[in-house]
């Protein structure tokens, strides 16, 4: 490129797009945010940048943009990808690509035929907690891994409506915890088998989605993997992992607001954990924006990637059959 | 019972005789442990009771026994129940009662013909940890029970001679997570299904046994469990649950032998957990002891029977199938 | 003011006050950072305002600037203050205002005669952990406070050039816990009684000065309190407070890049807390430059003023004081 | 001694007497406990030993006794010192060994004269946590002590009546954390200063002695500690100390009745520690009981002697003139 700086432009200013924004208009020496598209004009302007549209083919057409983030509705993501390849702009792209793998691959193959950057918007591999575990795997810390675990526990469920379109928990909730089990163990997943039913709201049940879930995945290299999530945990976000070698173990807690703890007449207690992603995660979002940056100003691959996106995706196709059919499921199936 | 004191015979004089015999001999006001019986005459001695001897149906013979435990290798146990009880003696059996449903069922049959008490050795339900969990579900404190996790992982593997006659990882480790989840959740467990393989030790493997399990139960009441079984940890004993419930989590850590932490320029650190199960059980061995005399001399029910060995083994074969099988199994089957 | 933004000018370019300069220039809306003034122009205009200047006169001279960050050497703190109180600007000091009471109450009157507001930079005010004991103070949570205790030690001592111009420990470094004592309890202190030396390092004693000290606080509601202070802990930066009271007790811990511990066959570890006040009190420096901009800006008293700035520095001559005369000294000596 | 079992005699059947008379009946196969003596013959024979007399100078007399427990009221120990040396018993004897110098120095110079062994009931230096501190500073660890803080609270007050003849809060409660302090630091005592208070009833303060304190003492190896006293903590007793050193810190928590942890909608909450000393240290009145009867036995020197007990009542009468004359006060006045 030929500027210091990155020129970017947003696609989508709902809650994931304008926390993206934030972090690129006030950390981000490298990047510059100029547009900002949304079908709601006031939603696309308050976000502050320089200039706000409606139709996001004026981000691809501008000579300015170099790269886009796509934080549109899901069902958007694939086709803005494709066009956004084609008009020649790196891509960041939130979770998930698409809910089919036909989307995905169709996608996969415009960003390659184009030759652009994409990222993937799987923000947790940014986390200093889940770096912290992937660095003793890397560096042999606790030898050869054995058993995962990943506590993965919203606070509440989202709306019905939400539920409705969001591909169901598999694909919406559990895709973030594929991703991490792939990150941390580093090797291909062999078989899925789901146990899942509905505790937090049969109305989530009516929609014929899921609330409750405990998930073993086999790895390719031996490792047996669970993944617990929940829609609900009364407590607050619930985010941890504890991972088993054969030379140690590795476990991290939540994050909380302060380290404060107090003993009274009944209990000894401290405030709850961070409430949900946005402040627990918020340190991780602005890292994987300042690592997309940097990518593409440097010219070197992305930390994650489309095929990241699609194996997640594949994970999640896999989670649902199994569910369905009661038994383990390949992921070649 | 008569007297003030309960009349006690121990059965082998091993690893476990010698521990239960040194409670009762120790602490415990209301027992008197008066014969041991072992095949090795100067093991029975040793114990420090006041008779010693090699045939244990002198134990079953002596008018002054109330009360037997025990403590003889796992494929007597049956048959020396069935004889106790034809005797009239309460019994306390170390677990698993046999490795077949069909001796637990015959010995189950004789002791409720008897009419005598029968308590199984769970210790772990004395454990002070487990019995908080436990009262957070029968209290309703963390409300209705969804996700329960038990990780069971011992220091270091048994002498392959031992993993020989065991009956495997699932009947002879798993089975106190198995009698623990059932315990903790108050319900039955519906189906089992297990992912396991062979990490630590590919001797273990040619015997036909595995060393490293994730278990998956779904019981009546939906609420789901892992059980995660190694049998290495190189840290030490890790014995821990965490159960999500509708109005909260609950989870314990390990034990250890000190509280103190050290800062140095390196990290902060602490000793390891009590390292096995002589260390870390040790007050539940003996509260065990102290619920079994208690209940004999109180004639009240002993806090774990005949049905609650009966069901871990049942659900210790049904995880042997669902691993033969790769499948869930149902535990009526 | 006129605009919904405050115009800046920051004195001194040095590492706290391009932390400051940082600060405003990336997370504040409602600041602008206008000029910076440093005697050496490279380090002011490194900084990125719009104006970098070498002689903060053309700051106060600046009719755009409404308010000064007074972050140059101690020792020119206290004739800035007045003069650009004399030119109506507002003004945030960091911590001494001067390191002599005259010196002091000089600058004090000269900020009440021109009637604008001022903040002293006493960070910890704003520290998440710190904030939660004086909320468990002010809410009654732990009842009527009673013991204090405050640890506060370095990773390594400053440089010995530093350490000769700094008034020594009790005025460098314990200053901020004198504040921290008076902002958690609430009260004034009575009297203080030192007990300090040198262990840390030779060269230090031979400057006059000491590295080790514990330093209790008698208040006149009858609170006692302890501070220690260490100019040098091997494992970084440890920062915590523990108060007793009537109904209970508050405890904070450090802060750490992770929450992350492994298990290894030797010991239990986790990474060492967050190394300096650089790293530590990140989001406080923040804090207090937002509190300073909005109190400016909303026209309401800033959190923490020239009175609290004339406490601390009393205390710090008290320390003195008892520290060379050894016994308690009444701070209104 | 000729036998292998050491005969025991108990003189004060109180609290403390009965804990030390049941750990001798269950636990130690190496003692037996003999004799018990108090005033009150009920109270003597209820602890179980085969003999129970009114005058403690049958234990005296029997020849079958090698060692006494003296377990009677403080005003009794020297006399009953002097006169359990005379007749060339070995000695346990409760803390503290008198209040004023003159007659420990003479008990002391009769255990001298008859050559027998002493031990004074310091029980916490049996304690684990202590011990792991200990340890820490004598394998250097962490390096050359510099800082030590002692946190010891009571859940409550104790009667008013017994406050009257304790000798006040130094000489009953600080006089442990006074020898604690020795034991850690491995030094002595140069300088007390106290500050203290009367803070949870007034009642305490109108029989003179006060209910809470901190206490400074220099060490003459320039190690500086800090003693926390309160007779009240609501959360129960809080029994820690933390030791910073040139190469580290260690600290030690509370021990707690188990490990879990609860997340409720409202906090994160566990059980309070363990409610007072007789919970709290059960392990170490064991643990001291078997160090003295195997001193005996083995003819070793005891861990805790006289020598302890004179310099931890120095210490104590040091701070009540410190307390009195609120200056520092050298323990060589």
């Amino acid at each position: 490129l030929s500027g210091a700086q990155l020129g970017l432009g947003l696609i989508g200013a709902g809650r994931i797009g304008r926390l993206h924004a934030n972090n690129l208009l006030g950390h981000l020496p490298r990047a510059r945010l100029l547009v900002v598209a949304d079908v709601v004009e006031e939603a696309a302007r308050q976000v502050g940048a320089p200039e706000a549209v409606t139709d996001y083919r004026r981000i691809l057409d501008n000579p300015d943009i170099d790269a886009v983030l796509v934080c549109s509705a899901t069902d958007t993501h694939a086709r803005i990808i494709e066009e956004a390849a084609g008009a020649g702009k790196h891509i960041f792209c939130e979770k998930p690509i698409a809910l089919s793998m036909a989307a995905v691959d169709r996608a996969a193959a415009a960003v390659e035929r184009a030759g652009v950057l994409f990222q993937i918007g799987f923000n947790r591999r940014f986390d200093a907690n889940y770096a912290r575990v992937r660095q003793a795997v890397v560096e042999g810390e606790i030898g050869e891994p054995w058993l995962l675990h990943l506590i993965s526990r919203d606070p509440e469920p989202p709306p019905l409506e939400y539920v409705r379109t969001s591909g169901g928990m598999f694909l919406d909730m559990t895709i973030h915890d594929f991703d991490m089990a792939r990150f941390l163990i580093g090797s291909e997943v062999e078989t899925v088998s789901v146990a899942a039913g509905v505790r937090v709201d049969e109305a989530i049940g009516a929609l014929g989605d899921v609330d409750t879930a405990l998930i073993t995945l086999r790895f390719l290299d031996g490792t047996i993997a669970s993944i617990d999530n929940s829609r609900q945990a009364v407590y607050g976000y619930d985010q941890r992992a504890e991972l088993l070698g054969s030379r140690g173990l590795i476990s991290t807690g939540n994050n909380y607001p302060n380290t404060a703890h107090v003993a009274s007449a009944r209990a000894v207690y401290r405030d709850l954990p961070l409430h949900f992603f946005l402040e627990r995660y918020v340190d991780s979002y602005r890292a994987e924006m300042v690592a997309f940056v940097d990518a593409v100003l440097d010219g070197t691959p992305t930390p994650v990637g489309v095929k990241d996106g699609r194996a997640a995706l594949a994970l999640g196709l896999a989670a649902l059959l199994s569910y369905q059919e009661q038994r383990p499921v390949r992921v070649s199936e």
